[in-house]
């Protein structure tokens, strides 16, 4: 049971990506309704999907380099 | 299992990454909603959702730090 | 299992961040549809979105350190 | 085992968080929706908000130092 | 029990997959409706699409690489 914080921390991993999506994807997907609807506005939408996803993914990828960090520490 | 707190470490990252992505996405999700109902607003609609998602993510870095003392915390 | 306490604790620290998320992910979605429907009541919407997610952010930055004090308990 | 009621103490501070967020979050977004509806009754509705937000943050932030407290009962 | 960790590991890659799915799913089926109601605006829709579904995607491919080299980590 000595590896066994590995696997946990792959899951940790893959909590993290599953946020990632989540919160990406609510975003983007209401983009893609947005530029549907005021396809004129299409330049004002994307600058604040790209502000908004981009915040989403700086808190993801540092969750994913900490669950990184737990995969990588192996027993000595 | 000397190493397990390690894991759930990881796993605690995970879902800090998991809130901050609900909070930010519904958030951003808003956001674009209504640029597309109101794009004469989209100044005023811009810098409510960074305050918005910057009193979040505030918080989910603080979470996914405290984590990660805990993926760096090896026993001696 | 002498460590344990420092996963969980980091755990703690994942779920107050959900916690902050969700409450202001609410407030904030709301307000970006106030803000849609009442452009010219944009400040008194932002008045009121930063009192209520002010009150979210206190008890949530109060939890994830209480969380970190768990996780920089050090077993002597 | 000796350190295990830490961790748990701050799941608990984790989880009263959660609560406190859901209440408040619920408040304040829809308290954004009523001022939208009626601006000019803003100052009713952000009293109203206040009051109501203030009984949900007693009562978390009393919890959240039940949590600390056995955060911080270390061992002898 | 030496191994499980490998196997919570393919877990976690498996809930990397879950979430690049739900996000780019999200963002795809968006997509697909705003090209639908707005054939003329496919161009700035299928831009926006790119980059959103590309945000999920970078985090995703790490969080698998992450899983992974849980995976390949064999007791010596």
């Amino acid at each position: 049971m000595e590896y066994l914080h590995i696997g946990l921390a792959a899951l940790g991993a893959g909590l993290a990506v599953i946020g990632a999506a989540i919160g990406v994807g609510k975003i983007g997907g209401s983009a893609m309704d947005a530029i549907a609807r005021q396809p004129e506005a299409s330049g004002k939408i994307q600058t604040a999907m790209i502000i908004a996803a981009a915040l989403v993914e700086g808190v993801a990828l540092f969750g994913v380099v900490a669950a990184l960090l737990g995969v990588l520490t192996v027993p000595a």
